[in-house]
C-alpha cells in the first residue's frame, strides 16, 4: 500500500470545508480555515497544513470554539482597529479586519490591527502577504502557548511567538518572511515526533533544563529562542505587542487556561500595516518599491543566498500543476472526521 | 602611569560639548551629541561613547556633517511624521522630531518617525527609552554600512542594523532591549581589536568567506548575522524599513558613497510609537502596564533570568555615584581635541 495520498488543492479546500462544517463550524468559519489550511498546503508549509486539522476539530468538539462566532471589529482610534474573533478561529477574525485595516493604513500612514479572544494557529505568512500584495509593508506577530525558556532560564515561559514581515514588489509575489522566536517551529518538532527522527542540538533542553535531541523530551521541556538572547528578546517583544498591549493574554496565561483538548488557545495577534506612499514625501511608490528591487538583485547576487519566501513560492508554482501528498494515515484520519461530523 | 582615568559625568558631557562647539558645531548639535554621548557613558555602553567621538570629529573636519545644519520636520500623514537632518548628527533630529511623535501616537495610536540624511551613531535604546518614559511602547532601527553577509552569502551586504524596544513600567525605567541584527556589535569588534584580544567564533567570516576569530580580519571579510537566517531575516527587514520605505539609503548604498573619513555615514532611521491606552476598548493604560509586570515577574522567577536592560540601568546606578572610567591614551587624545579645535 502506498503510504502517501495524491490530492489536487480543490480536494484540499473542500475536505477541510466538509470537515468543519460537517461539525457544525458555520459557513463563513469553516471556508475561512480552509482558505488558509489549502494556503499552507499549496505552499509546502505542512506543519500549518492538513495535519493540524484533527487538533482544531478537536477544539470544537471541546466547545472551546465557538462554532457561530461572528468577528467583532471595532474602531478604537484613527489608526487602531480592534477585531473580537469572540472564540472563534483567527482566519475569519483576520479576514474581516483586513479591508478596514488596508483603508486605515492608506488614510493615515500606519494603522495596527488588534485581534483578540481568537483560536489562533494559521501561519503568520498568510497575513502580511495578503497585505504587501495590496501595496503595503506590514509585520504581524502573535503569542502561542508556554513553550521556550527566558534568556538564562531554563523552564518555558514564552510561545514560539512567530513574527512575519511582508514587503510588496511591483509584479511579483511579496517578500515575505515568518520566523518563530524560537530555534524552530513547535509544529516542526511534533513532525519530528510523528516521523520518528531526532531534533537538531539548539532547539531544546528536557525537563532538567539539559540540552536533548528527543522530540519527546523537548516537547515536554523547554525549547530555545533562536541566536540565544537576541532571540529570547524578539520573543518578549510579541510576548508584550500580542499580549499586554491589546488587552490580550501572555503565552503563560494560555497554558495555565488550556483545557487540554490538544486544539489550539484563544489568543491576540497584531498587525501593523504601512502604506510606503505616506512614508516618503514624494508620495511615490512605485519608485521606492523599486529602489528596494535593488537591494533583492544585490542578495541574489551572491552564490548561495536567497530571498526568505521564494522557497515557498517555487512550491506553490509546484502545487498548482502537481497537487499535494500527505501521509496516507493522515488522509484515512481526515476522511474519518468528513463522514464523522457531530 | 594609571592606563584609566575617571570622569565624572558633568565632566564627560562637558569635555564633549567643548570638543564639538570648539570645531565650530552650533551650539545644538553639540548638545544634543554630548546629551546621547553621557548616556551611553553612564550605562557603561562603551561602544556609543568617548571611545567614538574622534570619528565624529573626523565627519566635522572632512565637511561631511553640516556643523550648523538645523532638523526640518514634515507632517507626511496623520500618523507619520519625517524629520530632514540636513547632513547633521542624529541626536538633535531625533530629539526635534520625539515631541510630535508622542503627540501624534497620542492622537492616533500609533505613529511613525522617519528621519532622514541624519549622520548616526547613537545607541538606539536612547530613543525608546525616552518614548516609553512618556508611556509610549516605541520600536526603532537603523541601517548601518556595508558590514553583515546575507543568508547564504559570504560578503558584506546588510548593515549590522539594530533593533531597539521600549516598554513603559510604572514606577521604574523602562524596558529596553536594542540589539544588533549581527552576532556583535560592530563597535564591540573594533574594541576586541583596539585591545589586542580576539573574537567569539561565529562573529564573522574573513574576506574568503571563512571563520575567523581575528577581529582585524572580521573588519575587512564580513559580519554574520546572529541566529543565522532569522537574524538576516531581521536585518534586511531594518534594511527596507529604514532605507527604502522612508527614501533613504541602503546600507551598502551607504559604504559606496563613504568618503572614507572615518566617521559615520548620512542615512535613516524609522520610530515606530503605540500608545498602550489607545489599543484597548477600556483606554486604561495602568491596568494593562500592570499586566506587563506579571510576566517580568515570571522571567525573574527564574533562576539565572533577567531583563535585557537590567544591566544598563545597574551600572546607570554605579556611575552616578562614581562616575566613569576611559583609558588614558583615549583621554589625552579628547583633550587635544578639546583644545586643537579648527
Amino acid at each position: 500500500m502506498n503510504d502517501t495520498v495524491s490530492l489536487g488543492l480543490e480536494e484540499v479546500h473542500r475536505l477541510t470545508f466538509e470537515i468543519f462544517s460537517g461539525h457544525g463550524v458555520s459557513e463563513a468559519q469553516s471556508r475561512a480555515v480552509a482558505d488558509v489550511v489549502t494556503a499552507a498546503e499549496r505552499d509546502g508549509c505542512k506543519s500549518h497544513g492538513l495535519f493540524r486539522v484533527p487538533s482544531y476539530i478537536a477544539s470544537v468538539r471541546s466547545g472551546k470554539m465557538r462554532r457561530d462566532a461572528e468577528p467583532l471589529v471595532t474602531d478604537l482610534a484613527p489608526g487602531v482597529l480592534r477585531v473580537d474573533a469572540g472564540e472563534g478561529f483567527a482566519p475569519l477574525a483576520l479576514e474581516t479586519g483586513r479591508g478596514p485595516l488596508v483603508e486605515k493604513a492608506r488614510n493615515q500612514g500606519i494603522a495596527l490591527l488588534a485581534v483578540v479572544n481568537s483560536l489562533h494557529f494559521q501561519a503568520v505568512w498568510y497575513e502580511v502577504e495578503a497585505l504587501a500584495e495590496q501595496g503595503l509593508a506590514a509585520l504581524a506577530c502573535v503569542t502561542t502557548a508556554s513553550y521556550v525558556a527566558p534568556a538564562g532560564g531554563t523552564r518555558p515561559l514564552y510561545g514560539t511567538n512567530p513574527l512575519a514581515f511582508g514587503w510588496p514588489r511591483p509584479g511579483r509575489p511579496p517578500l515575505v518572511f515568518d520566523q518563530a522566536s524560537s530555534a524552530s517551529a513547535r509544529g516542526e518538532i511534533m513532525l519530528h515526533e510523528r516521523d520518528g527522527h531526532p531534533i537538531p542540538e539548539g532547539w531544546a533542553i528536557d525537563e532538567e533544563g539539559r540540552p536533548t535531541t528527543d522530540p519527546s523530551a523537548a516537547l515536554r521541556g523547554a525549547q530555545l529562542a533562536f541566536g540565544g538572547y537576541k532571540g529570547a528578546a524578539i520573543a518578549l517583544m510579541v510576548e508584550l505587542l500580542a499580549g499586554a498591549l491589546i488587552g490580550d493574554l501572555f503565552s503563560f496565561e494560555v497554558s495555565e487556561r488550556d483545557n487540554n483538548d490538544g486544539g489550539p488557545m484563544s489568543r491576540g495577534e497584531i498587525v501593523i500595516a504601512i502604506d510606503p506612499a505616506r512614508t516618503v514625501p514624494d508620495g511615490d511608490r512605485e519608485r521606492h518599491l523599486a529602489h528596494a528591487e535593488r537591494l533583492f538583485e544585490r542578495i541574489l547576487d551572491e552564490p548561495g543566498a536567497r530571498l526568505p519566501s521564494d522557497r515557498r513560492y517555487a512550491e506553490r508554482l509546484r502545487s498548482a500543476r502537481g497537487g499535494i501528498e500527505i501521509p496516507a494515515a493522515l488522509h484515512v484520519t481526515l476522511e474519518g472526521l468528513r463522514h464523522g461530523g457531530s
